[in-house]
């Protein structure tokens, strides 16, 4: 695969995107055969006992493949991401340096579960120039199989090199993907914390995305309280699986005997289960957790703890959080700055949700994951998360040692 | 350090700049104290039998001073590479999106022999933000000592926070350097290749570098030969050592005959090795190589090897070269243009010499090193490598429930 690599990543756009065509065309006028599979998996796993909230993502229907039909249609619209030219230098005379963006090469995906994945990542790299290797979940093998023989057997006929995609079907696979490093350039894994946790803790291939959301709200001495009441509960209840959902509140410790009684009437209408610090049960009940118990609930949970100012609450944050996404609600400038500053993670917020840190609430168009690294990409990542760059240098028969005897020099021209 | 790291990239350039200028007036003021201090290393490594080319390595002298104070007046020069906006988008109104460059957080450093390679990485950092642990090699450990303590005391004293460097002493804990994934975000490895291979293979930090530099030159069927000549020179005996420097030479079967004879009178006349396999020793002698020996000889020998094409040409480099750079010579647009597109290596070159892979010849001012990751930063790596980016969103009460249920939308207007 990594030989054919470099010629997927030669293909240009119009092949790129008849080939996402193709594949939707395809997927549709074979979606009954699609749905036979599906519900293959679906008795196979009732029969297995498999959880019903797992079951539920493991459903192919017509609602999935409008989905992925328009997810296709998006991708198709969008601008391609190789080939940009990110800098474009006359070094000297003649001596031309030029920085591209080129797709990364093979990108090893590995999913858990939902079948609609295996379309959607496959079609970021498709579009991008990237080949796959793709794994999925045996609960949907017969799925996964069909979809991907149909996405495969699309891109060739569109034009696209043999080869450019593959898939790893048994679980043995994946300890072998993951060793990998010498053919396999990023990994991205799909599924739960403990999985891709596996994946990050199992590989020398760079992986992109996160494992765990603990994001938190600060709630300062300066917010607004009822715009806070709003923002919390979007942050918890909009979808409290996601991993832009809030985990922990921090209050500021001056407003807690106001705010708190009003967040606690709250939780109560809402049905959401507060597991509070000492101090702060003594003041309205709940659950009483110790000072170190706090973690990702991705249910209607909230933790929450008091803080004395915005320092405190942001060395809280990098030192319990994930780095993925925290707020701020104040109505004060200066510590809006502070902490917009001293916190370290992909984002960042004041007063608003934290669920707005998404790749299509950003406007990025496509999706490729949110990822917690800092190195390459951060926070939610588009298409260019799935593209690197290189420098090409042309010149004239120059040598470096002109440059060293100094009987050139170069002048750093940028066109 | 970690918790250090928030303050220090909040530190404002003038500060930092000012440091850059305290650690210069501090080293140089105090430079008996330094060259004592290497006197006596020097002497250690000369008792204990250290090899002459590595001792002339651990010299630090007026000549080294030098340098690496023209290189901390070039750092000042240098704009800043944090805070610098790269998106600014409403997403709706009263909804504003940023995403703003941060420094990456910890550096940890680690260099064998050259004392200055201290000064300038540790200066680096202090110019992005960073916090650095700083690691040397024992056989300069009185310098570094020396050396740490000035740079150290000079940056706290124009204003950067406590704790913003810190050195590691013992060889144990390079070990336990490799280790601290939670609190080191990157690390820089400077020495031999063997050095960075253990550092490489050693953790799962993000490592910024490289090991091996097995650079090609590709001499195409429409090569302007004297041209080619003088590159090839250039490219291997400018600086052997280089992992820039060439070290293995494909050239076109169908030209071998004209342009063998006069690579090998041009070797013989600058003393360098040719190591060829069969098919080119039969014509011209030399020492004769199997089909897939070919290494990183770093001095003046080179592996030469026939190939039918530039497609030959560029998947033999793919698979034998380490990604690092490449050049095809050739009078021929449509061979350069297959060339440059099918080799994944981060510097592909045409008509001149490798040697140019370099950042400062590329005109980014100061050099980070190179790398031949492909995420993150790829080839020549100035300032902006050390830095990522966050995503700070400011808005005012909005939740996504009112996007979600259509009673807002996003807009999505770059400002």
């Amino acid at each position: 695969m990594k030989t054919v690599a470099p010629y997927m990543a030669a293909s240009d756009i119009a092949t790129r995107n008849a080939a996402l065509k193709k594949i939707k065309e395809s997927l549709i006028s074979n979606s009954e055969a699609i749905f036979k599979a599906n519900a293959v998996d679906m008795e196979n796993a009732e029969k297995s006992g498999v959880a019903p909230a797992v079951i539920k993502r493991l459903k192919f229907d017509e609602h999935k493949l409008n989905d992925v039909s328009a997810g296709l249609d998006m991708l198709v619209s969008l601008d391609d991401p190789v080939g940009k030219v990110s800098l474009n230098r006359e070094l000297d005379e003649g001596l031309t340096l030029k920085r591209v963006s080129v797709p990364i090469g093979v990108i090893g995906v590995i999913f858990e579960a939902r079948p609609d994945a295996l379309v959607q990542i496959s079609s970021l790299c498709i579009k991008s120039g990237n080949c796959a290797v793709l794994k999925g979940g045996k609960e949907t093998a017969n799925t996964n199989s069909v979809l991907f023989d149909l996405i495969y057997k699309a891109a060739v006929s569109a034009g696209l090199p043999e080869g450019c995609l593959c898939k790893a079907e048994t679980h043995s696979e994946i300890d072998e993907l993951l060793k990998c490093d010498k053919d396999v350039d990023l990994l991205i894994p799909r599924g739960s914390n403990a999985f891709v946790s596996y994946i990050m803790n199992n590989t020398r291939i760079p992986v992109m995305g996160h494992s765990d959301g603990i994001c938190h709200i600060y709630v300062d001495r300066a917010a607004d309280l009822d715009k806070a009441l709003g923002i919390i509960e979007d942050a918890k209840l909009q979808y409290t699986a996601a991993c832009n959902s809030v985990e922990t509140l921090l209050v500021n410790r001056e407003i807690a005997g106001k705010f708190l009684p009003m967040l606690k009437a709250m939780f109560d209408e809402k049905e959401i289960v507060l597991h509070g610090t000492k101090e702060v049960t003594d003041l309205v009940g709940g659950d009483t957790i110790a000072e170190d118990d706090f973690k990702e609930y991705l249910k209607p949970e909230v933790s929450v703890k008091l803080v004395d100012d915005v320092r405190e609450a942001a060395e809280f944050i990098n030192s319990h959080g994930s780095h993925h996404t925290d707020a701020i609600l104040t109505e004060d400038d200066a510590a809006a700055a502070i902490f917009m500053q001293l916190v370290d993670s992909a984002g960042v917020y004041r007063n608003c949700s934290t669920r707005f840190a998404d790749g299509f609430r950003y406007g990025f168009g496509a999706e490729v994951g949110i990822s917690t690294s800092k190195l390459h990409a951060r926070g939610p990542v588009g298409l260019e998360g799935l593209v690197t760059y290189k420098y090409l240098l042309t010149g004239d028969g120059h040598i470096v040692g002109d440059y060293a005897a100094g009987t050139k020099s170069f002048h750093f021209r940028d066109i």
